[in-house]
């Protein structure tokens, strides 16, 4: 009688990491079965850690579309109110503030620097095409 | 009798778009009321700006803190079960799905594209530390 594999994948459906962490453990021995499943089981694996990649790479466009959407309204507001366009003041507490929530969540404090300027420089390039539009 | 001014804010409270498309009319014109009420205005109204996108930012740096424990993960899998680490058919399919998912969300489908570069520079530059340390 050959038995089927029984899997651990009730936690490993919704931690990506313990997914990871037992992919070791999921070799099933029992003949055809065992080599087919291993092969089926690491392609299914990728998949999964893609499929989560992709979900937050979506978050990640829609959450950056709503913040352009704010600094585009901000711009306007500055111009239409006489305010100067930059406060580096702002630009630094915003940095002091992302890199102690970087550290939080186990984000290398100096990437999320880098990521900041990168937003910034972008929202900087719409204000001037706005300018030169204007 | 002095009314006191009557501010549209329910739907601007809300929407960060349509409190600065509403920032014309929150002027009040009944004496100095009206000036302290004009400054405080600006104030606040940029004090709001500031607060929704401080908290996208968060939201943003949670989301990239998760991509990254993710990729690591799949950095990790895949050195375990001897795949390749670079696919990149993979990225042009990223590429391409963030471009479209760009333009619906109203993102600037190059900047979308510049984005996941850049954060598929940090993977990789992870991967490259984690096989010198090992």
């Amino acid at each position: 009688m050959r038995l089927p594999c029984r899997r651990p994948l009730q936690l490993a459906n919704i931690f990506p990491l313990a997914r990871a962490r037992k992919a070791d453990n999921q070799r099933c021995t029992n003949g055809n079965h065992a080599i087919a499943g291993a092969n089926v089981g690491t392609d299914e694996q990728l998949s999964r850690f893609r499929q989560s990649i992709d979900n937050i790479d979506a978050a990640l466009i829609y959450m950056l579309a709503e913040r352009f959407r704010i600094t585009q309204a901000v711009g306007e507001f500055k111009a239409a109110n006489a305010l100067p366009a930059a406060d580096p003041g702002r630009e630094e507490r915003q940095i002091t503030r992302l890199r102690t929530l970087a550290a939080e969540a186990n984000l290398d404090p100096e990437f999320s620097e880098k990521f900041l300027r990168f937003v910034i420089d972008e929202v900087i390039r719409h204000h001037e095409r706005i300018k030169n539009e204007g």
